[in-house]
């Protein structure tokens, strides 16, 4: 099982809409993903590790997925769709990586 | 709900024993945050977005907990424990983010 993180840098003045992203955009995008994407998981960022410092990220969410090849055909097909949809809440270039998930869930 | 994210950068040549942190350290650490914590996720970096790019993190874990606070009383008991542990799997110094949880599981 992998995990594909995409996580938006802070960064002051730097706009990001999080009602949309959770409203719209990570539903449509999991809708296109379909059956390649388990389900996914958002965060927004509050804080650094001292409480009056800004976090590294504003929000970060992650796509779980059975393989980086299921991910990345269907992320293809719609690839444009969810490109031109992230000018919709934000002007941050987010930085995207793949994990292997060791563990999913400490608790199961 | 709040997630803290223990975030460790890639670096060429750095260590980090996957096996150690996932088999001793994250539980020692979750034993020590009781009841604080409900549970942790743990995943290793494969690639960036690019499929021959690093990760921009070699390690990520977080822990979802009930509140700022329960996590940090937890910690400030147990803190030297766990720092003094740190370098039995790694020499990268992590970067750390306090989350809110917005979505915890879209399948849920």
């Amino acid at each position: 099982m992998i995990k594909v993180n995409v996580m938006y840098p802070y960064s002051e003045g730097a706009r990001f809409d999080h009602a949309y992203y959770r409203d719209r955009h990570m539903p449509m995008v999991k809708a296109r993903l379909g059956s390649a994407c388990a389900y996914y998981t958002i965060e927004k960022g509050l804080t650094g590790r001292a409480p009056d410092a800004p976090p590294a990220f504003v929000a970060i969410c992650a796509f779980v997925c059975e393989s980086v090849e299921g991910y990345q055909s269907a992320l293809q097909e719609h690839g444009a769709e969810i490109l031109a949809d992230i000018a919709n809440y934000t002007d941050i270039a987010p930085v995207i990586q793949i994990s292997e998930v060791v563990v999913e869930r400490s608790d199961r």
